[in-house]
């Protein structure tokens, strides 16, 4: 086997951005056989620019059933994440997910579960994994030298959003459809790479607010406190609704504090650990000697084209993924978690009671409206991924 | 009148500054001439560095008693604020006092009852309210060019102390002796600077870790979140236990962005009202058009010597403070606030209930344990005032 053949199951904004990357070869070893989407507008516009070919599907299963593929993208609205990627495991395919993982972890626990019991091959794409800066901040905070974390900050309030975007589809930003706004669509990548450098929070007292910003059900704003494993304490600050907004990724350390900020990342390093500094020092006032320095980055930022090339590899090679797909639960348990706590306006606990989110979750799909004023559109989103460098 | 004849009651940390930069002439019009300390160290300091022609008593009710003062400046611990600055009325004399006004709102109110039956001058040592780019942020949110408040973050974590400080006196980080911790000992400037420039929050959820970093009875770590009256969130994040720390102060408007940090101010202005292109905007992605600049300030910023210098004038002139004395129980409201609902784990409403933060206030004082390991010392304090030209 020297290639892979996949199919992309969802050809909206990212969806049809995969299929452009593949079509021009952007990817060795990687070829486009099949699309599915139940919109016809989508259908029509792969006819058009994806060649003969590819083969155009209605149905998601179609397109895993037809043999044309050996593996599938999915990149559907999501709740279908883990539905399909299941299907795409019972038929022999493997499976690269687009994030979320899926609306709720206790579906994507059976997602797991079924990967599992296969030797395919299953990806997640966290994307934002290959960005070097916070490659380096992972390093540096499980290196250790910089001592234990202490606070971690986190303002990801950049992910603007005009009402247009959300009148674009009439799944979006609904409970029956999306089940989330800005923490399940745009904040997937923070709350992995949160997670993926500081750890899993173990507590969690978030503060969401639905249809802040926007004509919408979902939430569009939240601020969530957290508690990590050793008793460090943070915030993360999110929102579609500010502009310009503020990417401000702030961790501090016994022995020095990092902060990312425009993709750009700053070391101070303290002569000694703050924590013995602290308890020798004789003067009241003073602080612990240290030195500022910008954080030299290694390699690429090869985004989505990186984690599409990892996981070829993956399948012809054997060589690692940028995320394996049996990760995308980490993440999505910090989210489930902001938004019960947010509803029951109480700190919650992780791992979540998966059973009462689900009861929770589905209160609001029950009450949720169907949208009678979609204006259909698909944009580009070039530059819209939370990376100077995303394509 | 052509000079004010001042005396200073409880000269540790501060106060000695004070007497220092007033026997150095550094305040015209203002003249030293008594000073009381409880502490034999302190009255023993006073007689050998400000000399034979300041008075030196034990008690600051025999210094405002004396006759040689036509001012105070009380510099004692907190709780005994009011009461010496009532004290102070009653004799005729004005009053300058400095932060925070007091422990308790209750307290502070009576002291502000008193101050509005009398015609002395009353004054708060707000010194970072002379800073130009606190000044600046004010005038820019309160002229409204830039819309309404959407969000508010200030993280404030430069407050470093050593335990050597905080084993420096008796009173010092206990419920009993300073009535609280970082958020009544470093952050009232902060607390009074957010107030003046955002206006008070209407509800707040704070959560208060006591003794996290030092080994004290009150919080050295607190994580705030407030909403404004208008709805806009906002996030207040301060210790004394992070080193190096941030002082990062954002807020987020209609129309454009201010960022405080390293006493710099930059301005992001959008070229229209966010809130009308998020409804106009075809584009799902794009955002609304702006320009950063790094905002030119005016004027000194005279810390302390112009809060001194401003109480001064207005004695002998009528001339504006820097900050009434009633206006310290704004900023004192809201930690209050943040300390009720640390303790009682749940969100507050200002104005709060203050018979109930006194009553919980007392179950802590009641179950304070006195320090049995007091290393007695003053600390020079320069540079520690969170402003880079705080003298």
């Amino acid at each position: 086997m020297n290639e892979v053949r996949i199919g992309i199951i969802g050809i909206g904004n990212m969806g049809s951005a995969h299929a452009a990357n593949i079509s021009k070869g952007e990817i060795p070893g990687l070829i486009l056989t099949a699309v599915a989407d139940r919109k016809e507008s989508r259908r029509d516009w792969a006819k058009k620019e994806l060649g003969e070919k590819v083969a155009v599907f209605l149905e998601g299963k179609e397109l895993i059933e037809s043999g044309l593929c050996d593996a599938v993208l999915v990149a559907t609205p999501h709740y279908q994440h883990p539905e399909l990627v299941i299907s795409a495991f019972h038929h022999g395919l493997h499976a690269l997910c687009e994030k979320p993982a899926g609306v709720y972890t206790k579906q994507v626990r059976e997602m797991n579960e079924e990967a599992d019991k296969q030797d395919k091959v299953f990806a997640m794409m966290f994307n934002q994994r290959t960005n070097p800066v916070y490659k380096m901040m992972k390093e540096l905070v499980e290196g250790k030298t910089l001592g234990e974390i202490k606070r971690v900050n986190w303002i990801i309030t950049d992910w603007y959003r005009t009402q247009a975007y959300y009148d674009s589809g009439d799944w979006r930003a609904t409970w029956d459809g999306e089940g989330g706004g800005v923490l399940l669509n745009q904040c997937p990548h923070n709350l992995d790479l949160l997670q993926w450098i500081c750890g899993l929070p173990k507590e969690v007292q978030a503060f969401c607010h639905n249809g802040k910003w926007h004509n919408i059900e979902v939430e569009d704003d939240v601020t969530a406190y957290f508690t990590l494993e050793n008793g460090a304490t943070g915030v993360f600050i999110t929102t579609t609704g500010d502009a310009p907004g503020t990417n401000r990724f702030e961790i501090t350390l016994e022995k020095g504090k990092l902060v990312c900020e425009e993709d750009e990342l700053t070391l101070f390093e303290l002569v000694e650990n703050e924590r013995e500094y602290c308890f020798t020092a004789t003067e009241g006032f003073k602080k612990p000697e240290g030195v500022y320095r910008e954080v030299e980055l290694i390699g690429e930022n090869s985004q989505h084209i990186g984690v599409l090339k990892a996981f070829t590899n993956r399948i012809l090679t054997g060589s690692p993924l940028v995320a394996d797909g049996r990760e995308g639960i980490r993440g999505l348990m910090l989210s489930n978690a902001m938004h019960l706590s947010s509803w029951l306006n109480r700190p919650v606990t992780l791992p979540i009671e998966e059973d009462l989110f689900l009861t929770e979750l589905n209160k609001r799909r029950n009450a949720s409206v169907k949208k009678d004023n979609v204006k259909e559109a698909t944009f580009d989103t070039k530059g819209s991924y939370g990376s100077k460098d995303g394509k």
